[in-house]
């Protein structure tokens, strides 16, 4: 097949190959089976079959046009593993049959100062999403992981350590290079005392990744339930976040907080347990606008911050120290058909901690 | 005159001397003539007429009990300026004769991790405070600078530079280190683009200040009628921030961001200025929560933060930077009799940029 396209440049024509996907017509619509085209490998390409994706709540937020923007058919998913198929004759790094993975970015200018300093995910551009981007080959826009392969410039995909489970290193893509970053760039590590707020799939790899780094990690919930379960993951200390005595335990204390809460909640209180100096990263996105009291910043210096994903290096680094500290996703497997089922679960908070699709199953339909 | 105090190590007596002030009784009340005790100089300290006191918005929030805790007899001021009058035996730092200004601390534990770091302001047992803070001495609140004489230990004494206009120099010693300390913090200097927002006593010293650091300052004021100002003081861009195009040109352009503005005001148009892994740093204090927008900060890695006043060693470091810049505050003199109508222009933003109280005015009345 080909998809033609018309740029400044003249009439481009290149060969497409027909996948199977899952994905929705409309904002209001279920997910079901659709196909998609996928180009032909140029020569810096590598074409992956998808083993095993993650399910991120932005794939919910942007299958539902929650976001706004949304172009339809749309096609989610940005915690991808699988096997390379081929590659183009340039590749240096991967061939057929090695282990490959696929985060939230499949390209940037790659000219802008972020880019240079391996910061693609803040690109002057705009960085192309894995899905829901203007795709710079076919004109289309770009289709993410729920489906049976993807090609993908090998300077956007990653080596994936051999010793890790494969279908719960999916949800590192996302969730892992979303908390393992902040706590990167703001220095955690022995020494450090550092809060975790929400357990869900960010928030149960950042409490993973801030153990394995060496700081001390105390978690914050709003549910007594998630104690023992917090205790399993690493964290050296559980504090409910509604009592006020268990909260002053720790006030001016942390160096750092990792926010991963979606929904809206009172980031004072998070901010009054820093110390002089100390930031909280917002990883979760809460919808409306948070208040913030300027005493809560002004005496002690501290800073309420925000962080996105992880530059391409970075997420190499981080799977690679998942590797050697034998780090991945607590995950609860589906088949690609359970799909709608699990974002009404997504809603509710049901899942420790990620949902992985199995896309072998996406197979048994088409 | 005696003051008597009671404490755990026993009774302890204290020689002091009635001195002249301005305070008021009450938080509805106007600001009259009172005498208050200084303590007769320990071996550490050193006693100093005043000459000149800044007036600072905290002053009228303090002396109304905007802020909650004010203890009455008020005698408000903490950018003070004046003449060293003696000295203990032990002091080494000054000499009967010496310029010599306190500014809005007089002690700190000394012990604490931040003492030790030069970071007073932010001592674990909250420093104290020139006035409104318990006196160590006496037992009472301290006093501060709207008064004729002052006794302070010598580690809480600034030095001042012989060739600044020594009235403008007074609110160097608020104004001043509170927008240094955020500007040296977050490493303003030749190559950074800074924003400072709003031009009142704090802001004009923002605007100086970074200028003589090297940067490229553009202020951003909602007034038009600053324009003129904003570039004598040293802009080398003014934005009208109502004004969407203006600001547009500036979006993601910042390398930090000095938020000099006490009214309510939407963060979010001066966060989405930033850089990424810029700051914005609140110096004002706006009375109720700013709401802020989780996408104003996750997309750069931005940063809202807080900051207040600076330690001593940085004070004296700021002082010494304008005296080799010659970098003063623009003032308008008052007598301590127009101190209440000071207050309510002060209200109204009438003033350019400082009052400074002329200490001498209030021997006439005495």
């Amino acid at each position: 097949m080909e998809a033609v396209r018309t740029t400044a440049e003249g009439v481009i024509t290149l060969k497409t190959k027909k996948v199977n996907a899952f994905g929705t017509e409309a904002a209001d619509a279920l997910l079901e089976q659709l196909h998609i085209q996928r180009r032909t490998p140029k020569s810096h390409d590598v074409e992956i079959e998808i083993l095993y994706c993650g399910v991120c709540h932005s794939d919910l937020h942007t299958v539902r046009n929650e976001w706004h923007g949304t172009i339809y058919p749309c096609v989610p998913g940005h915690e991808i593993v699988g096997r390379v198929i081929s590659v183009g004759n340039y590749v240096s790094k991967f061939k057929a049959g090695d282990l490959a993975a696929v985060g939230c970015m499949v390209d940037s200018c790659r000219e802008c100062d972020y880019c240079k300093e391996g910061l693609e995910q803040y690109c002057e551009e705009g960085n192309t999403g894995t899905y829901n981007s203007p795709d710079k080959h076919l004109g289309t826009q770009t289709y993410g992981g729920y489906s049976e392969s993807i090609v993908v410039d090998e300077s956007f995909v990653l080596r994936v350590p051999e010793n890790l489970d494969l279908a719960a290193t999916a949800p590192l893509l996302c969730a892992g290079i979303t908390t393992y970053s902040p706590l990167k760039h703001w220095n955690v590590g022995p020494g450090k005392k550092v809060g975790i707020v929400g357990i869900g799939g960010l928030g149960h790899m950042g409490v993973k990744l801030a153990k394995a780094m060496g700081a001390e990690v105390i978690v914050f919930t709003t549910s007594s339930s998630k104690f023992e379960d917090a205790r399993r993951l690493g964290a050296d200390d559980v504090v409910l976040s509604k009592d006020e005595d268990q909260m002053s335990r720790y006030a001016g204390k942390l160096h750092f907080v990792l926010d991963a809460v979606s929904a809206q909640h009172d980031i004072n209180a998070y901010l009054s347990l820093l110390r002089v100096d100390g930031s909280l990263a917002l990883v979760g996105a809460p919808e409306h606008p948070l208040p913030v009291a300027a005493f809560s910043l002004i005496p002690y210096r501290r800073s309420f911050a925000g962080s996105m994903i992880g530059g391409i290096a970075e997420t190499q680094e981080m799977l690679d120290f998942c590797g050697k500290h034998n780090i991945v996703s607590d995950i609860e497997m589906i088949n690609i058909q359970q799909i709608n089922g699990a974002y009404e679960r997504l809603l509710k908070g049901d899942v420790k901690y990620r949902f992985v699709i199995d896309m072998a199953s996406l197979k048994k339909q088409a």
